[in-house]
């Protein structure tokens, strides 16, 4: 993405990854405006910046760098991403669906500024994140700022996040089975995280083929960051989440865990990953390693 | 738009407009997912269909229209800014907001669906919006639809919709002199309402001085828009207004009529209409009479 592309070492990952999240960071901070009225663009940037892990963000990015995409729009894509996932956890937290008052360790959006303007500032930045794509300054080919638009609406909507959120709240108390709960989950976090290795792969030419395998990885990305998700609401602690712990058990939510158990929920996830690996060798990609090791991340985080 | 281009004469306008909205009630209703999961396509579609004057589509359709433009683009653009328009007023109406119970005659999205799927829906109209505008099926060309989606996004977020409501939450209670007023209602209504006539502008070929004058036209809409707004605010029933009257002194926020008594405020609303007539005539547009119908149609209307 910046200068020339070369393999990178898996033990770079880490740097790289702290590189990238600072590229992030900062654009992020130059993009979500601060001059809002109202205390609105407070609210966005409380809700955006200095918080969570960008992982939908290094997905776009490293997608892009392993098919030498256009590092202009790959960044603003990244950005826009987590955008819509940060507005996501703004409406979440809120007290008429998850209710909860802790978030990457603060005190959630609406704690901090009220109800509506929690509210006003999850609406704000999924409009936002649509208007980045599309700068004013011609940076961007048409035809790309609006593919990559219509990948991020699609996993936005109703058949993506905001349609497996509503499968989510009429779970509670339900005994789903494990296919049942895939789909949900496909749709709740498995969308954004696919479209974001779909939105990195738009920067850049890739063959039909690339572009199935790198949809398979995108999906296991999402299975296994769901599984993972989960077995970390009953393993880790709140000060380690940064948000409550041991919500979903509390909410009668069906989980990986509560179905599977706690040992064979470990096994799925590092299955799932497996065939993430496998779906990312098939792409004969020049430089997947950060997309390797970023699957690896995912499966083996601590928070 | 349907057919050779004629002008109208102002007696159709009533024909018109009845033709208009079944076309745009259609085309949400093709558009707006019955089948989304856990109740979200219906809460959306009740949210959206078989209410409304449609104004901020009309505006779209008229100017696109007055212009000769795309036909197919407008009609998206159309149902774009509706989604919009409807979703604003989902969430509008939540509890941590105005807290209605009625709109359009029918009980509130979160009265009838409660809060959780209200917010739900809000946020996946919003994406839909996105959506709508870029269709897969090569219909439009890329140009087009980035174009609009950027003027979309400016319209809806910070700077434009969401932004006009924070203020407005802000200013309960608070004195606002009437530039303060008019800058709050420039970005909580009259945005969209401007985007609606860009957007139909963007269908078409219009030099820089008519997408000036339009511009013009649209802000002067929004404000009489407005204006008229507050007056029936306290003149019309709650019967009439199919949305609960009296409000926005009942929740002691400034309105044109509390600033500047009601005769005034009637004649501030003609005389902005007047200046939506002026700048439309500077236009020089063959088939504008559709455009001035809705201007008085704004300005004389009863709900």
């Amino acid at each position: 993405m910046n200068g020339p592309q070369q393999p990178a070492p898996a033990a770079d990952f880490a740097g790289w990854r702290s590189h990238q999240q600072a590229v992030v960071e900062q654009a992020l901070s130059n993009w979500v405006p601060a001059d809002s009225p109202a205390r609105l663009g407070e609210a966005m940037r409380y809700a955006v910046l200095d918080g969570g892990k960008r992982l939908r963000p290094l997905l776009v990015l490293a997608t892009a760098e392993a098919l030498g995409g256009h590092a202009g729009a790959a960044l603003r894509a990244a950005c826009a991403v987590e955008l819509i996932h940060a507005y996501s956890l703004v409406h979440d937290d809120m007290p008429c669906m998850d209710n909860d008052v802790l978030r990457r360790g603060k005190p959630t959006v609406h704690v901090q500024f009220g109800e509506a303007q929690a509210l006003l500032a999850g609406d704000a930045l999924q409009a936002l994140a649509f208007e980045l794509l599309i700068p004013g300054d011609g940076s961007l080919p048409a035809e790309l700022s609006a593919r990559l638009c219509r990948l991020l609406a699609q996993a936005a909507g109703a058949d993506g996040m905001a349609g497996g959120q509503a499968v989510d709240l009429a779970s509670v108390g339900v005994a789903l089975d494990q296919p049942a709960l895939e789909a949900m989950h496909r749709r709740k976090t498995g969308a954004l995280l696919q479209a974001s290795v779909g939105m990195g792969a738009a920067t850049a030419a890739a063959t039909r083929q690339q572009l199935a395998d790198l949809a398979e990885y995108g999906a296991c990305i999402g299975l296994a960051f769901q599984v993972v998700d989960d077995i970390l609401d009953v393993t880790a602690d709140s000060a380690t989440l940064g948000k409550t712990a041991g919500k979903d058990a509390a909410a009668d939510k069906p989980t990986f865990v509560s179905l599977m158990g706690l040992a064979p929920a470990q096994s799925y996830a590092d299955a799932v990953l497996d065939r993430a690996h496998q779906a990312l060798q098939r792409c004969g990609l020049k430089q997947a390693d950060h997309l390797h090791a970023l699957a690896d991340w995912v499966g083996r985080r601590a928070s």
